[in-house]
């Protein structure tokens, strides 16, 4: 008999099937009895009144590896209404130790720190791996989306001789001897492949060596990057990647329901134009609503993000927040200043129910551009030099943005750690499992 | 007007378009000036008899960003069948230096050292870029095929802080004042999460500190990862992978032409089921036709795969060739052995025109086994401990297998090094660009 998936069983009311999994729960009520087995997508109920049906597990743990034949039977009472009856149980691996963490609750019963530390375990928690299938899809919407829109993806080195930004927060490696850096963004070489294909994407690990412990921070994240030519400003980018946003939620709610529905997600509202409002007028509007005066200051605080968030929101509908020109003292070198009023940039940030989700902009196209604003940031040209190559030789107006993976599933199923939307985190004190 | 790509002026023949894209060439014979303009996409050629309409060009150089306007023509003599009349040409980004490497050539004519000191140029030759194209789609139809199988993707760290397999050949990271290792390959992460997902997939750089410099090795490559539970042994995954390759060479067909073409690459002979030959059996066939006595080797030799290589061309039409049963000795701890000879190995390699391409195999997946396994290779189970407590808490027969991005189009196309195939390649002597 071919073996079936647990979410198969629906086809096969009435018949025979074998299916595979983990023990999740056994439950030995004497007249009755109940085991439930996950597999990789789902979770089946057994009853059987003749407990030596189950006699092959006794001694045993749960998240011993068993296959299971049995009649698939509707029973309005079992989780999915249905249920196998007249079952026949083989170990295929037995489990003789306690789980160090429960996997059968309706929630993960342990602390972070314990579940993390158990996590090649314990992300066998249906709520948990849920979360890690949801951040599946959203890379698959990613490329989907933008391989639909003429994007080629790239894989970029993670070694590399000079730090993308600054000297500041970068991972040293020992490269036959030499210094080498571990890559903080692909921003050099999406950029310079635009030269080469217009429009790149890359889907790969970033490294950030900073010394705080913060729930929004870890020190190694997945880094959804997109960089496009032929630009007018960053409004083109802007839209673009509201219709990124638009199309990974679709795809979400057409392609998640059972895991939106475990982990109780409610997917955000997000209107088919994203409201924007420009950095100097979101200070003002905090000045007006709340009285806080924050106007010329160079970055928004934490409570600015989250009271434009609740704006957005009540006057807009929307739990998106586009904050395009930001002032250039806060964005990097190669950030393209606003023609009109070059203190503030072509740049935004895009905020998701009052926190910073994406950042992005308009770049610096023109060769002596470049070299005027290393000067202006004191940096010298020559660890730069293989990227202002790209740039000496013709690059179009162009722009990008880059999103945190981790942080986006964060924020979309309301965690309050970005450790719990990360596989295996790294921090200042975690580098296992 | 909406500006077009090069690749949709054959839906506007007898319009007028909009083009945007960099100087490949400029012609100017006199009384006929002939100018092709490159995008991301492809090139067309624009003609006019009237010099003026080329002013903006004067005194500029290859790769400066223009834009055209000119009327679809169609055009024999033309590449393609079809060229713009009336043009006007206007300078978006001048480039005043000549190019380092020319890209209107038929073929790249510098060094390939030459040629990788100026990548983030270079990479832009049309037939340089097809290969980036042609390595993109393998991703895609790598991940579309295994995603419709049932495998989800993952993205695990790439900060360790033990070594894959063995401590030799990995890089050393200063990770906040300790020492962490860039991983080698994402196999016990892969493993782990087959408990939680059965089927997983994962694209993603991985490192390898190699000392020596060879044509077929790069110290920063992309792994195509694949693993999955409740397989009978290796033979249910070269069953998968065989479809795979299938798949991925389908999906080249149809979505790659322009690029097969222009880089003359013939796609491979992949018959429905790939043959295997038991490695032994292979030592025996390699006495037979060569006279070359290797039998009880543990390992082949290049010569020895290119032979077998020969032999499935010549007897099974196929350019892919399965060798299952490599000795233990020469297989990671983790490797399943043969149950009937425990010398040999549940394990496997995939010859592709001779050259091995994928190493795969079944796994040990009983915590006994690997305790047993680890004492026989003489290495602490220390370090291994969150790997060993995911075998602890049940895991199913499992197996998998591993691509190089890399050498896959590299052997695919036909080149002769693997730095070709790589867009910013990493050895000994290189770290830039």
């Amino acid at each position: 008999m071919q073996r079936i998936r647990t979410t198969q069983i629906g086809e096969h009311v009435g018949e025979r099937v074998k299916l595979a999994g983990w023990v999740h729960q056994l439950r030995e009520l004497g007249k009755i009895n109940f085991l439930l087995v996950r597999d990789g997508y789902g979770v089946v109920q057994a009853m059987t009144q003749d407990a030596d049906r189950l006699t092959a597990l006794r001694d045993l743990q749960n998240e011993t590896v068993v296959e299971i034949e049995g009649d698939v039977v509707a029973e309005p009472q079992a989780p999915g209404g249905l249920e196998l009856h007249d079952i026949a149980v083989q170990v295929i691996t037995p489990v003789t130790e306690t789980v160090p963490v429960a996997l059968n609750k309706p929630v993960v019963n342990v602390t972070l720190d314990t579940f993390l530390n158990h996590a090649t375990v314990g992300l066998r928690h249906p709520r948990r791996r849920a979360l890690f299938r949801i951040s599946a899809r959203v890379m698959a919407a990613f490329r989907e989306f933008l391989t639909g829109e003429g994007f080629t993806e790239i894989q970029s080195p993670k070694l590399v001789a000079s730090s993308t930004e600054s000297g500041a927060n970068v991972f040293n490696v020992n490269y036959f001897g030499r210094e080498a850096f571990l890559a903080q963004s692909p921003q050099f070489y999406k950029q310079i492949m635009v030269g080469v294909f217009e429009r790149v994407f890359e889907v790969g690990p970033v490294f950030r060596a900073e010394p705080h412990d913060t729930t929004r921070h870890v020190n190694e994240y997945v880094s959804l990057d997109a960089e496009f030519g032929f630009i007018e400003n960053h409004f083109t980018v802007m839209a673009l990647l509201n219709r990124l946003i638009r199309h990974i939620i679709a795809r979400l709610e057409e392609q998640c329901a059972a895991e939106l529905k475990l982990t109780d997600v409610h997917l955000p509202a997000i209107p088919e134009t994203i409201p924007h409002i420009h950095f100097r007028d979101a200070q003002q509007l905090i000045f007006e609503r709340h009285g806080e005066d924050c106007r010329g200051e160079p970055d928004l605080a934490p409570q600015h993000e989250r009271w434009l968030g609740e704006w957005a929101r009540e006057t807009h509908g929307s739990d998106f927040l586009f904050v395009p020109g930001y002032p250039m003292v806060k964005r990097p070198f190669y950030t393209h200043p606003d023609p009109a009023d070059p203190t503030y940039s072509n740049s935004f940030d895009l905020l998701f129910r009052g926190t910073e989700l994406v950042t992005g902009g308009q770049r610096l196209h023109r060769y002596d551009d470049y070299l005027a604003a290393l000067a202006r940031a004191k940096l010298p040209a020559e660890p730069f030099e293989y990227y202002l190559e790209a740039m000496k030789y013709g690059m179009p107006p162009h722009g990008g943005f880059a999103v945190g993976l981790e942080r986006f599933t964060m924020q979309l199923t309301g965690l309050s750690n970005v450790r719990e939307a990360t596989l295996f985190p790294r921090d200042t004190h975690r580098l296992t499992p």
